[in-house]
């Protein structure tokens, strides 16, 4: 009996940006079995600690190598510089009919530029929900999409190449692609990931300038503000590109901090037992 | 050969209170061999979960009779009726010498209150670094204090009743006291402990009146809201009781916040990055 097995794998995935979510893709995709990995970093000690961990099949020295032998393009860099690497990528996307996405936390201006570059027939966004604090390389695991939430946000007309994306995330790397609109994507995120990233900073923030030193921090102030120590120049841009809606969630915490001052200032017993209470029925709806 | 052995151990171990903290000093001095342990709680399944856990010996069935049966009194409610308490005990406390002391995450004002009452041979503040977003003695464990620290916050001329209590700590319980004025303790935990409880609130406040509904949180949000689960009646009577370094410390946050907010509406992404790194080196320092 003869069966026919159509392969979902890319023959050459090519990865540009090596660290946690750029090194996870290629490692997991290497994992799961696909040939060949062309990975870049503008860190060329990242590049050989990818193909060492076995995570990459070959280190290109530049994003364009990288580009020109891929049939599957992952750019992994942040956010602005992945959309840099778009503008340059784009005609060889096109001329060479090459499937590509990206993985930031922040997908109205990629979106878009994909669209102004007619990268409509080979472009969708990515974000998989598999933040972390840390970053580079050494933060990349083989196994960090399994059963994981991807937001994918296609271009207008861009349907075919959302669901070659989608059919990478799921086929390839076993998450569950969950298909957005870009706008409605940053909205919902400016109050999920981005808002958590600027009270943890905001906190970080005042007890570095204002905190006592050399003291021991607790749980809560350590869980409270983990996420401080995330990448700077991803959170610059992430924060800057998703402006509006950030400024509209901090509007959010702002007015919070302003009702529990009120609260505090006049000693109104109850209107603080209210705003504990609510922010604990919340916190504890969401469970552990 | 004849051995003289001082035992440090109360002979009668007195807790009111049962819950995560109280629960916690009952059950691990049970188990470091204090052999008579009388135990109140409000909630009559608290006394009985603690009793079945071998954390009491004996269930009271009014604060008073715990306090009538113990040499040594540990008040565990939460700080308001903590302080009701320790006036209710004040008699009984200096007529018969019982040693006392509370656990409370704010020391003036039942620093005050003991000294007004004439407790300074006999009262001790303290407060364990052990908090826990989770109540009751169902949150209780037998090794909590093992290596902790506790601040010991004594009354003016009441060093005897601060050493009998650092004792109690680190010889029964085996934790760090480390000794503190009541206004010192209050100023550094404003920071260390209530900013960021306020923080996690705060946003867990936001979220719940304007985020999105049935959405995933991601580890950030998660880890950013932990400590908003906390006791409700607590930490009102925490932060009402310590406005004014609350206050101040809620000041650092909001300013911190508002920087952001100028930046953001700037687009200014140098003075953005600087912010982002501030809070990213000093969690770093903190260590994971």
């Amino acid at each position: 009996m003869l069966y026919w097995i159509t392969l979902m794998r890319p023959d050459t995935l090519g990865v540009i940006g090596l660290g946690a979510i750029g090194g996870s893709v290629a490692w997991q995709a290497a994992r799961a079995g696909v040939s060949r990995i062309v990975g870049y970093s503008p860190a060329p000690a990242e590049g050989v600690a990818a193909a060492k961990a076995g995570a990459i099949t070959e280190i290109a020295t530049s994003a364009r190598m990288v580009v020109r032998q891929s049939d599957f393009l992952v750019l992994a860099a942040p956010p602005a510089a992945a959309m840099d690497q778009l503008r340059s990528a784009a005609a060889e996307i096109r001329s060479r009919g090459i499937w590509c996405t990206d993985v930031s936390s922040v997908k109205g201006p990629i979106v878009r530029l994909a669209q102004s570059l007619g990268l409509a027939p080979h472009f969708a966004g990515s974000h998989p929900l598999a933040g972390t604090h840390r970053s580079g390389f050494d933060a990349a695991r083989s196994d960090l999409f399994s059963g994981v939430i991807v937001y994918v946000t296609p271009v207008e007309q861009g349907d075919a190449a959302a669901r070659e994306v989608e059919d990478f995330w799921s086929g390839v790397l076993g998450a569950h692609p969950v298909p957005m609109a870009a706008g409605a994507h940053d909205s919902l995120l400016a109050w999920t990931s981005h808002l958590p990233q600027v009270a943890a900073s905001a906190l970080a923030v005042a007890l570095a300038a204002s905190g006592p030193r050399g003291v021991t921090y607790g749980t809560g102030a350590r869980d409270g503000t983990r996420i401080a120590a995330s990448s700077v120049e991803m959170w610059r841009d992430v924060l800057l590109m998703n402006r509006e809606p950030v400024l509209k969630a901090l509007e959010g915490l702002e007015d919070s901090l302003g009702t529990l001052r009120h609260t505090l200032l006049s000693g109104d017993a109850a209107a603080l037992t209210n705003w504990l209470a609510n922010a604990a029925e919340w916190r504890r709806g969401l469970g552990e």
